[in-house]
């Protein structure tokens, strides 16, 4: 500590603080708060995904320091939805160099894949990336924070506004560690705005816009529990491996993923739970409204909500006090002891999974990419049991490979592949080998599994890939996995 | 950024994340805990003071560091009471060195006085606290947290258990930023516990005891209205100064000390807000019953709590949705806007205050320490207006002095001084002087109160001090305001 120094300078009485107000925050033209900004080539900004597809506020600030000139950005958005294809213009001509993200999907992502971006692209988890901010490997110059509503001083609510998106779990660490915070809103309320997502000693700046986007688009065509019967046979058969792990009891903790087989083990979970009369702990994850219902069932003591997937979720955060709030680093960060840790079972998708339980979701088939790990690293490593559940091909392609294109989650971390033709264990998992076994649930394993697939479509082709590496992808604890190619 | 190198390691499979459970993090004994710990001399340690003088953890840890001889400690103590006399041999011995603290009152207070310190005492203000160690003025090695509510993972909830505190939000900014946070706890419960005041991810070890402490403690002997006909007078003349001001009206926000003068002050505030039907924004800071009944009644439209001065604050933070935690950044960090740059009126105490306005809250008329700033220097600087209530004498000793013994809050941040004999307005506030006097205030200079003052009692007395500096006041921005004396 220096303050006992002998040193130490007495302030003199003239130099005594004057009373004197802050500056106002609030600015109602883009223009005039960028012209009291320190802007130039080579910073790092950083924007939030709640709004999703629904998001107008990354293009208007990246399109606006584009119209400045200014080069070579980084951009760390938490993820990027096919409303961003605004950007790809800004890859051509050096606005944007590098991009980190934990999910991409839409034009931007294929020019990506097609070579426009002039630097690189990484492909974080969603607790990688908080934990990459906290630690500084990753140090952001100006957060912009897309705040569904805010007061004049800066306290915003994601639940208040035309655009409510509920939790903003994402924008946190962006918030406490960006060396400036910016909160973008289209709705200015009385102070003090609350409940508080983020408060205002985190935010420097307000813009005063018309719209920051549209909410509906929160939420993605897949969120739908799924009616294709191979679909719905994978999601019972789920179940049983659920029950067979004996982990389903009073206690238990979940989380799965919004698409539609994911969705229909919620759905079939709920139906076992009610039966068998159990209480579980707590649900996380991105949040939807088949959750809340279980919620406010009982089902679920509480549910973790770093982000939300529908409005229902959004309507579930605004009443309900056992929906807790969290953050991206409170959700999955690998350095701290994190939700998904307490997680007995996550349900997760795939567009691969090779024969050591490697899985992609960056990339398609074709090698495009059009994903990302969002929390599936995450949930993996913490989850007690982590499942995978996919039809043995998609759109005709198998989905089991000898090695899949891009390494998303590593296969030390994945347990169980559930299919319609069989369940997969990973050989780590004997003691889910046995249990499966036990309860004459149908046991293959991986190999057993492709040969089969690869009976009906033949050994899948090699994706013609570029040498040119265009990004990387990262697991949470900062090493990387695998190259992603340009196509 | 690094993740571009061109001499990027991708992971061998080999080194792929085991699947492993993390440590348990709860400890039984403190004697088990220590042992984990890298406990060496020089290390600085902190704790909170939301139990005040019902605190149990902070001699506890402190004599574990004692028994396994740990010597030359800076003890960061948001604020230390008559309870924390059993660290005084502590001193003597050399286990601690220094302090950092905000208010510190009893006996230990008085042995440092004494120059029982072999370091030195920094006397910070609650805000510049939390700066200090967002800043890494002050880096602290281990967070000492006495949790009234603890789930195994670390979710602290100052709410629910035994000794409940309510809002925990001096505790913040030691939960963020320490390099190590232990919480401590006498009551852990199921996971997830909520509303959380901090969360697992900002908690590295729990250690249970038997008890952090008696919640009865949280309540020391002031916080009542007075009942003295002086003290009425001065806070009936205090309501005529805000009713002068023109910031009495709707939309109105206010904060009061918990001294029976500034009580009285509310609770003529509050037959003013019913009778006119003003509708105030919010009242802020160290919260009572009080302040809870008018948000209750409407009088506020939300409270902002730093920490609950007594039970029926802690029942309200509990079921009241506008009853808003704070910390003790978002209260008083000058280097952010805060909760206190929002604050029309503040109503304050003084042990002693100089002909330029200058306060101190530090020591007593003898010179010894008694108090700290607290809040003062933080709320003084952010209202719009600050009143200091006091009598112009205290024990027999008058409060006005030359100079006062030590300068807590600088004279340029107080604005006006109501005692039972006349209102003395700052020069530097022309625009209130004209206000009151057009109100026909009882409006004098402050070199006439302490004529008046004098002439009962005779100049007062020059304390007797010894030169050796036992340590500073410091400014909320980090300055040193003033040099505190050995008596």
């Amino acid at each position: 500590m220096s303050f006992y120094n002998d040193d130490i300078k007495i302030l003199d009485k003239k130099d005594y603080p004057k009373k004197e107000s802050k500056p106002s925050k609030v600015y109602e033209s883009i223009k005039d708060l960028f012209d009291k900004l320190d802007l130039k080539d080579g910073i790092t900004v950083s924007s939030h995904h709640h709004l999703r597809n629904g998001d107008a506020v990354l293009n208007m600030m990246m399109l606006e320091l584009q119209r400045r000139g200014i080069k070579d950005i980084t951009l760390v958005a938490s993820s990027l939805f096919p409303v961003h294809k605004e950007l790809i213009p800004l890859l051509e001509d050096g606005t944007i160099t590098n991009i980190i993200t934990s999910y991409i999907s839409g034009d931007l992502a294929k020019a990506i894949s097609k070579g426009k971006l002039k630097g690189k692209i990484l492909m974080q988890s969603h607790g990688g990336r908080a934990r990459s901010i906290i630690d500084k490997n990753v140090v952001i110059d100006y957060a912009f924070i897309a705040a569904p509503s805010c007061d004049p001083m800066g306290n915003i609510s994601g639940v208040n506004g035309e655009a409510s998106c509920g939790s903003m779990g994402y924008a946190i660490a962006d918030a406490i560690y960006a060396k400036k915070k910016i909160a973008i809103t289209d709705t200015i309320v009385a102070y003090p705005n609350y409940p508080r997502d983020i408060t205002e000693d985190y935010v420097d700046y307000i813009l005063k816009v018309d719209s920051i986007g549209d909410k509906n688009g929160i939420v993605s065509g897949t969120t739908k529990v799924t009616k294709d019967p191979v679909g719905l046979k994978i999601a019972k058969d789920t179940l049983k491996v659920m029950k067979a792990s004996g982990l389903l009891k009073d206690g238990f903790s979940y989380q799965s993923g919004a698409g539609g087989i994911s969705l229909a083990v919620t759905d079939f979970l709920r139906d076992y739970m009610i039966k068998e009369n159990i209480k579980g702990s707590f649900a996380s994850g991105g949040i939807t409204g088949y959750l809340t219902d279980m919620l406010e069932e009982g089902l679920f003591t509480s549910l973790y909500d770093v982000q939300c997937f529908d409005l229902k979720a959004i309507e579930s955060i605004k009443k309900n006090a056992n929906h807790l709030r969290m953050s991206g680093s409170e959700y999955g960060n690998p350095e701290v002891s994190a939700v998904v840790d307490n997680l007995d079972v996550v349900i997760l998708g795939a567009t691969e999974i090779d024969l050591d339980f490697n899985v992609n979701v960056i990339t398609g088939a074709d090698g495009v990419l059009m994903g990302g790990s969002g929390g599936h690293q995450d949930t993996a490593a913490g989850a007690k049991m982590s499942i995978i559940v996919s039809k043995l091909f998609s759109s005709r392609l198998p989905v089991i490979k000898n090695r899949v294109d891009v390494i998303a989650t590593p296969g030390t971390t994945i347990d169980v592949l559930v299919t319609e033709r069989g369940i997969a264990v990973n050989p780590l998992r004997q003691d889910l080998i046995e249990k499966f076994k036990e309860n004459d649930l149908n046991v293959m394993t991986i190999q057993e599994l492709k040969a089969i697939a690869d009976n009906f479509m033949g050994e899948p082709k090699e994706i013609k890939k570029k040498d040119r590496i265009i990004g990387y992808s990262e697991y949470r604890d900062g090493s990387i996995l695998d190259e992603i190619h340009e196509v």
